[in-house]
């Protein structure tokens, strides 16, 4: 039976690759692995993996090749750079899954490296993949994938595309090369904002002095709900934040893409770039390396330590509340900028949402107000044409001012729920005055049209 | 010739107080002073003051009180509540100049307490007076004062408000009680973000790897400049941050005033709130009582720790420029959310333009782009109607640009000066794109009119 189907390289053996080469294995298919790292290609070949010992090996005579490596600059190297890269090895006509999270531009230029009359590979099939759901979902074969390429392409590599995708989560992109990449970006703004809003959220219950165990509870049953905080927060209610899932040094990876391609594209980013700068805290603070949900010590650390403080919340309660107030907030900004961004990227935005609510980067306020936000970026001159589902944008604000006048009370940072608030301010301040009152979707105005 | 001087009563002598009432005494008053600290009202009876044992003693028959203490809390405390405040124990007919940085709603809650008919004192006149200068000046009597009063309290006064000012340095703010605690709250958005952006230029030297002392001369050269520049940078290099002149707790203490006032008129400060955070954070790692320019440590602590990073500028020349550019463009977006806040509470923007240049906010772009700026919120439908000093916003944008991109090559954590880059991109998405290519100054209307 395996010997229908086709063999296949895979390049880059990390915990997303592993998992992924590893289910191709069980589905029947020869897959022939390469790594740097020793260790990895042993426990690949245990797991019924052939090795390779170098990119060009691990390619030759191999119509598929796989590339899940860390980075851009990996990618380079494996696929171009040196005597032992795998694109001149590979035979006429083979595509090249590139499943890297890689900024657009990058995977853009490897294209044009490709199509380059002399030095190039134009023969060559290139399938830009980025995927989605984390190392357990990886080895299901159930990942989020968004693919952008040509017909020609997507075709040739659709039955590789399905096995490493939930059959409900594989997302051909319009637009070709780089398109992939940016709906992971577009993405990853969500990923970004609430992998930060979790620490914020716990770091703000902390020092309003709420037990913890219990105010996640309340979150994950409240509007202020969000994949993330799901996921998250048990690690950072771990006294050792265990187990390690996703370090810090990976999200900021993918923080540093958003705002990079941001700016190359004029772009603002403001809670994007706010959670940016206290990634770059925690790694030189030296939590690069633990868990991303560890950062939770940024915010709580100073709790018993600011003086004495008192804030106006006196039952679980209200405190509770307050919590929920920040979440929605942030959410609300950051499916903001997700959208917006999205739309400036000429995404299709009801992909975008589809995607979204049913990966890492869904929330509560993305499902509330994601069509209304669309709708308004639709119609950038007139008022949203969907149903208005959302609060009230001014009620929105208020709850969360309320977080934040606590939260100064307290002397606690909050640096996603402080951005937030200042963007619904603006929001408010460029709304024409001669419009009825905004529901909470029309923050994505801010971002520009 | 003191026998024909007023005798004054002065509450808190603090490290600005203390100057302000010895000054005093040297001018040939008779000074009698409060104080909760001993040793403080020891020293001051050493220096030829007077001491009583609590406000109510200390006012007894005197026609005039400066309080100087250090909060609206503390304020409230000696002039109105228990058995021995000052209020209740004045003559009729009194002065009361609240010299303390107090919230405009503090000062004006206070008003209405005396206006009140039952439990008030209509007969006291009350100052509104916050200064300016630090305690050199304060003891020199060169002190910046800004007043709000009725004009009966303002000619009761003026004699002993310039025995404390400098004479080109005293402002009647017009608009009674609370606008002169709004004029020292609208320059303290300069002072929060320009102390801050010391310690963040100066930590982004060091990522850079540059000789800090000869990049703190040459910022000083620079349109890079402020007057918080020049006075911190030399603390900030000091192994022990010394001398302790202004800890973290005191400009937390005016940027809650400033980010709670905002929020109570509904006026976004994304800058001011971004300092906070900051601030926020330095007070929790244990650093309140430090020197503000210690907080240069929150920046430089993770050079060489963030892994293996390379910048792309490699002359000093190079690094330098980008230090310059990181500091203008955070200081244009200070003087924008100074001067937009100014332009909501009503106040003269002129009078602030001229106080803020010749005070602890001034900076090289509040000089350069001051003028503009006021000019096009005062004609908030059209251009600017003055001369056009400033840089091309599109090249000040450019070239932060430049800063915030080596800076995420580094892993250096720039709060202000990314959050000043996305405004000014917020700035440029929201301009009609009928004008044409607006100066740097137009980064003003980002806040809303």
């Amino acid at each position: 039976m395996a010997s229908s189907k086709p063999e296949i390289a895979f390049i880059g053996l990390g915990a997303m690759g592993f998992g992924m080469a590893t289910h191709l294995v069980n589905q029947g298919y020869k897959v022939t692995g390469f790594d740097v790292w020793g260790p990895t290609l042993e426990r690949f070949v245990a797991a019924g993996g052939l090795a390779a010992t170098t990119p060009a090996e691990a390619v030759r005579g191999k119509d598929y090749c796989v590339c899940m490596v860390a980075t851009a600059q990996q990618a380079q190297a494996v696929l171009w750079d040196g005597e032992h890269a795998a694109v001149p090895a590979l035979p006429r006509g083979a595509a090249v899954l590139l499943c890297s999270t890689v900024p657009c531009s990058y995977v853009q230029s490897l294209e044009q490296q490709l199509l380059d009359g002399r030095e190039g590979r134009p023969d060559l099939l290139l399938v830009d993949a980025p995927v989605s759901g984390g190392a357990y979902r990886a080895a299901d074969g159930t990942l989020s994938i968004m693919a952008g390429a040509t017909d020609a392409a997507i075709e040739k590599t659709r039955f590789l595309l399905q096995e490493m995708s939930d059959p409900a989560k594989l997302y051909i992109v319009a637009g070709g090369i780089g398109a992939g990449s940016n709906m992971k970006m577009v993405h990853q703004v969500l990923a970004a904002n609430q992998i930060l809003s979790t620490s914020e959220a716990l770091g703000f219950a902390a020092h309003l002095g709420l037990d913890l165990k219990k105010a996640a509870d309340a979150v994950i049953a409240s509007q202020g709900k969000s994949w993330m905080f799901e996921h998250r927060s048990p690690r950072s209610l771990d006294p050792n934040f265990q187990p390690i899932a996703s370090a810090v040094t990976i999200i900021l990876k993918d923080t540093g893409i958003i705002t990079a391609e941001a700016r190359r594209a004029g772009f603002p980013t403001p809670m994007t770039s706010a959670a940016e700068q206290v990634y770059f805290t925690g790694v030189g603070r030296g939590y690069g390396a633990d868990d991303d949900s560890s950062l939770v010590r940024l915010y709580w650390e100073g709790k018993g330590k600011v003086g004495p403080v008192a804030g106006t919340a006196t039952t679980d309660e209200e405190k509770l509340a307050l919590v929920v107030a920040l979440l929605k907030g942030i959410h609300l900004c950051s499916a903001g900028e997700c959208i917006a961004f999205a739309s400036r990227l000429g995404l299709d935005l009801d992909q975008v949402f589809e995607l979204c609510i049913n990966a890492a980067g869904g929330s509560a306020m993305l499902e509330a107000v994601g069509p209304e936000m669309i709708s308004l970026v639709k119609n950038a001159g007139g008022a949203a044409a969907g149903t208005q589902a959302g609060d009230n944008l001014e009620k929105v604000v208020s709850e969360l001012q309320g977080a934040v006048d606590e939260a100064q009370r307290l002397k606690a940072p909050i640096f996603l729920g402080s951005q937030a608030l200042n963007l619904t301010r603006l929001a408010l301040a460029h709304r024409p005055t001669t419009t009825p009152a905004a529901t909470s979707g029309a923050v994505v105005k801010v971002w520009g049209s």
